[in-house]
Order: structure tokens, then C-alpha cells, then sequence
């Protein structure tokens, strides 16, 4: 039962939509990963996703909207909700959701990432 | 489905040791709070608890240990165990806990709330 701190963590790696785990709470993960250009449109049928970002910009384009989340700022997207995140530059970001999903929900793409690193 | 912005959000309470619900995500709740002073010792039974500290410093104190949170830095408390927080000066932190989860655990006293109210 140790403190994180989240910048420390973001100096440990590179890669990027390369979700790192960093612990767990609950039946959740607390991953960090590090987003620039485009990711892929997917959805996760049974789990809602927080994205919390701590350095940077992150666009998410759903269907019908696109939000702009800024540093220090955070969004649910529920289950079931297409989305796709973009940065025009490399933004890190928290995420927090289920230990049981998948990278790209059942969209499977040259970006998807499986058996994810503890950091 | 909306961004949220922590620190916009801090601006729309004052009371201490009174979290306030921002969303909710799988089964668990995210909230704010502001911690000012000496909480009282507890654990959850049954439930993990994430402490992320937005603005300020906060002690946890441990039966065994203590462990001194800056700003950007974060731990996961495991069910069961004993803590008690302390903020010499206005600390405000982001929690997230199971919907099931009360206050203080087990532990009456009258810092206690329940009913804990949306912002």
C-alpha cells in the first residue's frame, strides 16, 4: 500500500495508446496511457470508461458530439457509447474501468493492445 | 454525458469532511471533498477506496504507518483497512468508492454524513 505519483509513473514509459496498469481498486483498473493522433472508433458493451486527463488535450468525438477535455478535467462514457479519441499532441491520460475489458471493445485493429503492463 | 472539471466543481462547495457525488461509473462513485483538520479512525469492510489529491497536502495515517499526499498523487486504501486522514490547511481530493460504501464505515460519530448530495 504505497502513494502514486502520476507524473512519476508517465516518465516510466513511451509507448503510446499503450494503456500501463498502475493498480486496482474494487473490480476496476487504474491504467495511464499516453494518446497522440488518432485512435479508432469502438465501444465497450458492458463498461463505462473514466477518462481523467493530467497532462495535455484529448478530443473524444462521439456520434453526435465531440468534447474538448483539457488538463484536470474528466468524462464518463458509458457503456454501449461509440467513441474515439484524438490529440493533436501527446496527452496523458488516467483511465479507470473494469478489469474485464478489452483495449478496443470487440473492434479489433493493429492499435488493440492485450495482456496490458503493471508499471 | 458531459466533461467535468474538477477544479470549476470545488468552487461549488465549502463544506469539509462532506463529499460531494460528480459521477458515477460501473458500480462505484467519484466525489469531491475537503479536508480540513482531523477525520476519525475506520475502515470499509468490503470496500477499496481511492484518494486522489486535487489541491493541498493530505496525511493518511495508518495503524502502522503514515503516508504524506501531495498534489497529482494518489493511493488505493484496501478493504478492511484502518486509516484515518488529517489536512493541516484545506485539502481538496477526488475519491472513488463502491455506491455501497458509507462514510465512515462501522463508526458512528458525529462527522458522519449520509445522504450525500449530487453536484
Amino acid at each position: 500500500m504505497e502513494k502514486i505519483n502520476l507524473k512519476e509513473k508517465f516518465l516510466l514509459f513511451k509507448e503510446q495508446w499503450t494503456p500501463k496498469i498502475i493498480s486496482g481498486l474494487n473490480d476496476q483498473y487504474i491504467k495511464l496511457a499516453k494518446a497522440e493522433g488518432e485512435f479508432v472508433w469502438h465501444n465497450h458493451a458492458d463498461e463505462d470508461e473514466l477518462f481523467f486527463i493530467v497532462k495535455g488535450k484529448l478530443l473524444i468525438k462521439f456520434r453526435d458530439k465531440d468534447v474538448e477535455l483539457n488538463e484536470g478535467e474528466m468524462i464518463v462514457i458509458p457503456k454501449g457509447v461509440d467513441h474515439m479519441p484524438i490529440a493533436k499532441e501527446e496527452c496523458c491520460v488516467m483511465l479507470i474501468e473494469p478489469k474485464s475489458i478489452k483495449h478496443t471493445g470487440e473492434v479489433k485493429h493493429e492499435i488493440t493492445k492485450e495482456d496490458l503492463e503493471w508499471i
